[in-house]
């Protein structure tokens, strides 16, 4: 990240005919861009939404059954479900990789296929998975951002599938931002009160079990996280490495944002917080990472939703950069604070 | 509004494949454009950005001199202001209307002339305009909105311009909400300390001078109001007869979206309130006709700016109502919440 382009972004946006700072954040999302990129135009967006299953569903933490995770894959691969048309909407596109769904594919177009297990283990009751396949989904991240770097994508967005997904993300912030777990556990789908307290059950014994070290991120992410999970992870820590904004959708995504900034805090400069989830542990790893939300919408579904509607809000900023005439330009008077 | 259309796109919603009501309010403001106009997709969208002089600027409560709004309303006639900007990004045409500024201007492509006055007299020493030009003003704002609907528009903003008319708003805001001048009033485009004890001063001399009458909303706007206000005021009414949403935008124009609603309530069905404004006196009012900001970005700006932004967000919302297949067509398994 520029800070010398930042600047500058900021410099234009200050010169341009309207009291200084007062288009608030839309300023600070073009500017972060520049300063990112060294662009003030957004040439190619995609959102890469990452499957996995996970093995803690036996506790009964979700009120979807897993089957869901495949059948969702499908829907997204045919362009039926809620990313495909928010992203449609944004005017990305949508790709999907299978990091560990319980179910095997066929070829599909628009599915990627790099499942490291069908599903993780069950973390109650051991570890979620190997350090080695934890490794392996960072790196398969990492992978998709360098693929976007040579396609030309200059804007990534966030996204996961998984039923029962919100439970390691809950573990995951519960560890990282060492809060108890009923601070950091919510609904997820719309789990009544019974399935919350079998929830908060399952991830305190996933803690209890595996004792994760908080200051070690992987062994977190291995312990009681999800495959999906370290694929937004290290598809966080590649956009960084290659110098891509990576807007980071809701709960799920946060909690590989988490991960991805605990191995590396500089990651943070290239994130943008899409939304504020409904999820009670959400804002707790936002400050944890220190971003602020760009909406409050009240969504709660993940995919990658809020972070394709949270893209516009960029290009909104840039379109203000690029466009706005300054006070000399336009023969505007300044006023008594410029 | 029609409850029978709300209910079937909030059917709709609810029988698509995610968790019920999880993108939040992106439903609801889809659900809301099918209530009002009965389409799931904007044909056209415009924003009217009214200008208009304020004679309470000789009390020295604009950090801005008063030549800059016809200034700005040849920067929105050639393209070149935020709201240009930002309109464009919403694929929204802007339209200028010259309601009362201090000086003359020649025919321009954008510009709609419907002067009242040349500014309003000083509120702090007697009523900013007579009852008549009140009512002209008003007047004013319905043929725009007759005019829209005539050219296929669909989706309508409310947007403004005039140095010194955070200062009517905030007298509009402590008359109507009955609240102390000093819960209502903050800085404008950037007044200091001093400036904004002026500014404090001149509405309570205007409050105290005219003794408008709270239950009587024309009173209001004619006593300490502005002609822009009124044609935004007078906007918002035509928008509601006409069965047009319309978003309105930050502080002045929720001042007139207050003296609309105090007119009729049932035009409080047809507004989206844009954005949270950094205008301590915004919430306030939002409140007194019932809605909630869509969006939170701190900005100050006004012209139109924000409501074009949030035009952008009810379109996500009719894109999933369009696009988005229900769990039968999806073929997906529905969970235990549904």
């Amino acid at each position: 990240v520029s800070e010398e382009k930042l600047a500058a972004a900021q410099a234009r946006f200050d010169s341009q005919a309207k009291p200084v700072g007062s288009l608030g954040r839309l300023e600070e999302f073009g500017s972060r861009f520049v300063a990112i990129t060294g662009k003030d135009k957004v040439a190619g967006k995609r959102v890469y939404t990452f499957a996995g299953d996970h093995g803690v569903t036996a506790e009964g933490v979700s009120a979807f059954p897993q089957e869901v995770t495949p059948q969702m894959v499908f829907n997204f691969v045919d362009g039926g479900a809620s990313i495909n048309a928010l992203a449609r909407h944004a005017g990305a596109e949508v790709l999907v990789v299978d990091m560990g769904v319980a179910t095997d594919f066929e070829d599909m177009d628009g599915l990627i296929k790099r499942k490291i297990a069908k599903g993780t283990a069950n973390f109650a009751e051991g570890p979620a998975m190997t350090q080695e396949q934890a490794i392996q989904a960072l790196l398969t991240g990492v992978e998709m951002a360098r693929q976007a770097k040579a396609d030309g994508i200059d804007l990534v967005g966030t996204g996961d599938m998984g039923i029962g997904n919100t439970t390691p993300s809950a573990a995951i912030a519960a560890c990282i931002c060492r809060l108890p777990v009923e601070q950091v556990t919510h609904r997820g789908t719309g789990i009544d009160d019974e399935g919350l307290a079998r929830k908060i059950l399952a991830i305190s014994k996933g803690l209890e079990v595996n004792q994760p070290n908080p200051q070690d991120a992987v062994d977190v992410l291995a312990k009681v996280g999800g495959f999906e999970i370290g694929g937004i992870a290290g598809l966080i820590l590649g956009c960084a490495a290659e110098g891509i904004p990576v807007v980071v959708d809701g709960f799920i995504s946060t909690a590989g944002a988490l991960i991805a900034s605990e191995l590396h805090p500089n990651v943070r400069d290239y994130i943008f917080a899409a939304h504020k989830s409904v999820e009670i542990g959400h804002h707790h790893m936002l400050h944890k990472i220190g971003q602020q939300p760009m909406l409050d919408l009240g969504l709660r579904l993940g995919e990658g939703t809020g972070g394709a509607v949270a893209m516009t809000l960029i290009e909104a900023g840039l379109q203000v950069l690029r466009d706005v005439l300054t006070f000399d330009q336009a023969g505007v008077s300044e006023g008594a604070d410029q």
